[in-house]
């Protein structure tokens, strides 16, 4: 178990430093506060995933109201005035009565991930205010990280680390693709792994991640990802299916670490034997693309740079159909990792974000070929003053085993 | 791997029946048609669970629209009408140009789970539209199985027995909760187990389930079950911890098996060692509870009959402020499973659906104990014509190591 402890009052001193982030966003749009609700941005905020409302007014103190369980919420929170919430209808009269609130003309959600239903109880709640989506100012907050976060996902880089030292000896144990998957998941598990990956996205699994062996590999699949796999059938149609591992096949281990709720994503090649020189090629192609990006970027720099420059690459070595997907590529090579896989910044088409300190980004350049299987990398980087520092450090290469 | 096969005209009746009643649904409420968008919901109509949008006139025809990808949805979906959807603003012209539908006055939307970004995508689309909540009338019609149904839930409670058969040799090599439950989770994977047990409510994650040894697992949580357990730390803080397995304490595996989608709810108590003599008589009167409940319930049985008498029968055993969760009980005995954990029926106060054929209940009496551990009962029953069948078959008695 990799624990990272922090003391109560540095614990404060960063939630208090994301809310003062979040609340100038609010301030500088008009909103006069936001209700938030999902369970990874309530800790991101409070420091409990409890069930709970929590109340950030633009200026002042926020407040959490708790509907289950106030007493562990009270143990673990930050947040200095916690009560508890009996009904969705106290929600006005508490946010009232706090000192912070000015008025309620505007107030934030997030719309992104909210169910509808609940969006109507809180109009119902207040018929008078305006809703807006604060969902981007969320994410635009947690993007930049912390030291103490940047510490959390380099743990959750050794945990993987680790972990993909064994594949080997998981290799030889293992027969089908779910055998290997067990055999990591566990091994993920024993280092204290919470089981899930979160993702924010409508309809995205939860799932550590994705093992796919040879051609099954290189199948579509409903992931917003570049890749998918075979899965178990089509109630769940993506990651490991019950093929049989083969040799001579490039073996796709693309399985997140999680460390206190930080992810490190990480994508390796393994294989049983040799591998086609098609293969060997396209997976060196992707190590150049990964080098140039991770050379280029630095604060400042695009993300579309980035993006352009490694489809740039992938046409120089004749690949650029096979990149990112096939025959429907994604268009982005990289994103934000955090307490969810899916964060911000995306390094993809026509996105302007500045790279800035403190990101943390996955890059994973891969390439797709049908019948045969996929190639590439994914390891996840830190934005530092003078460029992009790799936290993962289990070798980048091919590993025949 | 549990694999149950179907033809693919047994299927495409299946579906079709499935499809009838939810459009029953929607023509006696004056609903013209439905969109459907939630992964779970799609796969339950349709046979795939591809990203699309499926568009469910009250009468006639279903459309299934595709994002991605095409491919695998055409090769798995049994619906006839199968088109590429590149945009969202291509949606209203293709419901139009589908030939069942009459008006577009009145679209259902599923807005217990549709994120509300989307749900003011489709008020763009269809600015002269009235929406309205269909998730109701699907979570009805999924509430009862067809055979072909309780057959995959019959085999995922085979998948549970096979798995908790070998919980006491887990047992034995096992320090901590975290141990235990990474060679249950490995055990099920090997199994077919797709890693995620999906539920509808938001913030719940789709975890396996909990595992919980002695007084930890007495801890309240944000659960909307009964139980908790103390969890990793306040980033995910309900299930297995880092706590050692001590003697003389009762461990709760309460963990879901999952067969082609189909979820079979399970739960034990394990110790190593005897057991204080209250924590016995109180797994003893969860058992009573449960033989009483399955011995009354049959079709036309009202569910918060069997919620009452679970509670008379509490009381008196001098349980009753002991009986499905401390200081603050769940107001429920047992719920539906199905493709998700949480389906109705709810076997709770007040509720007064009554059981009919089909119905597939999890049946969940547990008395907590603070400082001391949880002890109880899940097994997962078929609502048959004359009686509720156990699909279960471990024994439900206090298994010592």
């Amino acid at each position: 178990m990799n624990s990272i402890d922090m003391s109560v009052s540095r614990m404060e001193e960063e939630i208090s430093k994301r809310l003062k982030r979040f609340q100038d966003e609010l301030s500088s749009h008009g909103v006069d506060g936001a209700l938030v609700v999902q369970k990874i941005d309530l800790y991101y905020f409070t420091g409990t995933d409890q069930d709970a409302h929590l109340w950030v007014p633009s200026v002042g103190q926020s407040l959490l109201m708790v509907r289950k369980s106030l007493e562990r919420a009270v143990k673990d929170a930050v947040t200095k005035q916690i009560v508890p919430l009996k009904s969705f209808s106290q929600i006005p009269e508490h946010i009232r009565s706090n000192g912070g609130t000015r008025g309620l003309d505007r107030i934030g959600l997030e719309m992104d991930v909210l169910p509808v239903n609940r969006y109507l109880t809180y109009q119902r709640l207040f018929p008078k205010t305006e809703f807006v989506d604060v969902s981007p100012w969320i994410r635009e907050t947690r993007m930049i990280k912390s030291a103490y976060e940047i510490s959390l996902i380099a743990a959750a880089a050794r945990m993987a680390d680790a972990t993909y030292e064994k594949v080997p000896g998981f290799l030889r144990e293992s027969d089908r693709e779910i055998d290997l998957t067990s055999r990591i998941e566990a091994c993920y598990r024993r280092q204290g792994h919470p089981g899930v990956v979160p993702t924010r996205g409508f309809n995205n699994e939860s799932i550590y991640g994705q093992i796919m062996a040879g051609k099954g590999a290189a199948m579509v699949s409903n992931s917003a990802g570049p890749l998918g796999g075979k899965g178990l059938g089509p109630f769940f149609s993506q990651g490991a299916s019950t093929d049989r591992i083969e040799p001579h096949s490039p073996i796709l281990i693309d399985y997140a670490a999680n460390v206190q709720g930080y992810i490190a994503d990480q994508t390796r090649i393994f294989s049983m034997g040799s591998l086609d020189e098609t293969l060997v090629r396209a997976h060196e192609a992707a190590l150049g693309i990964q080098d140039a990006l991770s050379g280029e970027g630095r604060p400042g720099v695009p993300a579309e740079t980035l993006y352009d420059l490694a489809l740039e690459i992938a046409e120089a070595a004749g690949l650029a159909d096979r990149f990112m997907g096939y025959p429907d590529p994604v268009p982005f090579v990289g994103h934000g990792v955090g307490l969810e896989l899916d964060e911000l910044p995306i390094i993809g088409r026509g996105i302007n974000t500045p790279l800035a300190e403190g990101m943390v980004i996955a890059l994973e350049p891969k390439f797709v070929f049908p019948g045969q299987g996929v190639v590439g990398i994914e390891n996840t980087f830190v934005v530092a003053q003078d460029g992009m520092e790799k936290l993962n450090r289990f070798p980048d290469t091919i590993r025949v085993c």
